[in-house]
């Protein structure tokens, strides 16, 4: 039997799920993996309760805290860093792996803004480094595209990575909702912070899509590159409009990879309700690859909390354990920036559905439908809805596949035309 | 570079896919795994292109006639058999891990009847032995159940693995086809046999739900110990049923594991349509676990097919070439019977759905009521519609979970009853 030691940076929701899977489920682990875990250390601000919670939740015995006691120990094998935010986790990740000791994250952030720094730390002393928990909590979605994948190229990445706003898109949808009364439910059932930014201004599905896509796509895709856009300007318009089009709109990430051609990008997005991500509701996360020979597979899970999560993190530390000594780092150049050899795409190219306001009179249409046709955007479907009003009427149009420059210029023209009220929304649309 | 030598047995649908993706994706493979994989020799029944369609694929030289020189050649690190049934397969399968080769397999019948001796033989010469691409086509459920759930207890499997009866059953309820016209549908289509019995009785579900639940719940768990029961009595009547109560009905393979108590069974299966495998559709598969820890995670993606099963092959051979002489073995006792650590659960308790067609009396409601109570069979939903001939009625019952054995009595007893014409069917639900 190997025994491993483990110090858990953080003692939040994460880490104390952490402690009570390798309290609980030890015994069994060793027996069916021959692996005897032990959590040795645990890294707290203070011992005040109020910082910290959990503190009862482990003998005080094993608080401390002092980073440099743990990286100093030469019995910890394993550094599990679940602390959030830049710093001091950045520090301490890269001091620890210095040290040579294997770090697990579930920190998402830190490791989208500081990969390529870490990698290298790891690669200098042969540590571990492992980020199953930093996308999509419980759900294996890294372990399937590094352990499973390797007869595909990867052509696209698209999922539901943020359980924040999938419950609040779900409830605009489902209970007609306004996007603040929305919000403020979410904050009371506790999936939404008292500050939202992060997760509704899609900034924390960028930095998961920065992970997912470069794991994919086996490029570094920095966050810097991912087009990003939240979740706050939907109406409930919008979610008519889709309701009227048999959409479901979601914050989807979206990574597509086309020989050395690579998007990336956050954004609400209109699917067909018959595609599986549409059915995804709640706080639930979804993940869809589609390669070359699986084609479509889906993994479907808990994106969030202390167990699932903790599941994820439990997961990394046992893989390493397997392969100590043996760790498998990426073979992409991990730079800071994007690889040169990658033709990063900006005019994406897909469904856009507009919603405009119009004034109801001969030649509206024709000459709408003329900016379009000039920048080559063609038009599947088109619906008229005369407003009570009897001289203003809401159109919405859904494209076929188009740049998204042409689309913009056709706007542009469109938002000057003396017919048109306003151009009151567009929305991309995925198949 | 490390160099694998493979073999296949067998050069149908998922033996050539296998050949193209190692060709064409070889020198990928070695980039970004470090292992140079090699196709050296595939064995084939003869040269007859009418028995071997798929012979123009690969350079001639590359095919033999001859297991012996196969399993002869030291320079052969990996077989893979995929041939399919039961001899030679069974045979090639044990001599190729008597000689020490690696075994990777797409062939869950052989291994669902063999996996102890398959065990035994692997072990005594430290042999690999992999499965993935047995449940489940391209969908990576074996590898997450093993390297990516170690911190959970699980609790329950439950899944869609079977496309042909699931693309049947979907068009039974999209277009209301009759199963006999929705069978000729997937027959013309390719996606069921010429002889269908091994998919719409349940076996080939049966064989990978004892892969997969003996995976889940660490306990040898052979075919003879689950309950199987097919699709061909489902009549139209039953989906107007289930569409009436917001259901679908499903092949579901369910296992469930409380304690030391294990049920196992294969059998059409309703389940609210809010389900995320409610929406699964057509020949795709998905497979739903729960986890103390993880909660519910569900997989998606294609059963079957030549380049999805192929995929889940290479992805078994890049990771047994990384596993070279580490290979996991179960830790559970695999012995060809379940063992006596397990208590089987045959008394099923679940949701009931019951359709009777009664005389249009005083005093039948209440008969049949009381039969139930009597069991302690508690009623959830009850819909009664008068038929157009004025005399009789057919009645819908969903119960509470309730104990299969209850039910049962319940039904001998209601069948008696003078009031009742006929008990016209009996599909278990699960939430």
């Amino acid at each position: 039997m190997k025994h491993f030691s483990v110090a858990l940076l953080g003692f939040g929701t994460v880490g104390s799920g952490v402690y009570s899977i390798v309290s609980e489920n030890g015994a069994q682990i060793a027996h069916r993996e021959g692996i005897a875990l032990c959590v040795s250390r645990i890294l707290v601000r203070d011992f005040d309760p109020e910082h910290e919670p959990n503190l009862h939740l482990a003998p005080r015995a094993l608080f401390s805290t002092s980073f440099d006691e743990i990286v100093n120990d030469p019995a910890i094998d394993i550094v599990v860093e679940c602390m959030g935010g830049i710093e001091p986790a950045k520090t301490f990740i890269i001091r620890a792996l210095e040290a040579g000791k294997t770090v697990v994250t579930s920190n998402k952030e830190v490791m989208s803004k500081n990969w390529p720094a870490f990698e290298k730390a790891a690669k200098a002393t042969g540590a571990g480094l492992y980020l199953e928990a930093t996308v999509g909590g419980g759900i294996p979605i890294i372990r399937t595209i590094l352990d499973s994948m390797q007869a595909n190229n990867i052509t696209r990445v698209m999922g539901i990575i943020n359980g924040t706003t999938n419950y609040i898109l779900t409830q605009m949808t489902e209970s007609g909702q306004s996007f603040e009364d929305a919000l403020k439910e979410a904050q009371a059932l506790g999936y939404a912070e008292a500050n939202p930014t992060a997760d509704v201004e899609g900034y924390d599905a960028m930095y998961k899509l920065s992970i997912l896509s470069s794991m994919s796509f086996h490029a570094h895709m920095p966050i810097e590159v991912i087009y990003r856009e939240g979740i706050t300007k939907l109406t409930k318009a919008d979610f008519e409009t889709a309701h009227l089009l048999n959409y479901r709109i979601k914050l989807l990430a979206i990574g597509k990879k086309e020989g050395n051609q690579i998007e990336v990008r956050v954004h609400p997005t209109m699917i067909p309700i018959t595609h599986p991500l549409a059915s995804v509701r709640g706080v639930f996360n979804a993940i869809f690859l589609t390669g070359h020979a699986v084609d479509d597979v889906m993994l479907y899970g808990r994106g969030a909390g202390c167990m699932p999560t903790a599941s994820a993190v439990v997961s990394d530390i046992v893989y390493a354990c397997h392969h100590d000594k043996q760790h498998k780092y990426m073979t992409f150049v991990n730079e800071e920036s994007i690889s040169s050899e990658i033709e990063l795409v900006k005019d994406f190219h897909c469904i856009y559905c507009i919603r405009l306001h119009v004034a109801d009179r001969p030649g509206t249409m024709a000459n709408i439908a003329a900016a379009f046709a000039e920048q080559g955007v063609s038009l599947k479907s088109v619906i008229q809805l005369g407003e009570n009003d009897g001289v203003s009427s809401r159109i919405t149009f859904l494209t076929h596949a188009a740049s998204e420059f042409g689309v913009n210029e056709a706007l542009k023209k469109i938002e000057a035309l003396a017919c048109v009220n306003a151009v009151e929304s567009m929305i991309r649309a995925e198949e």
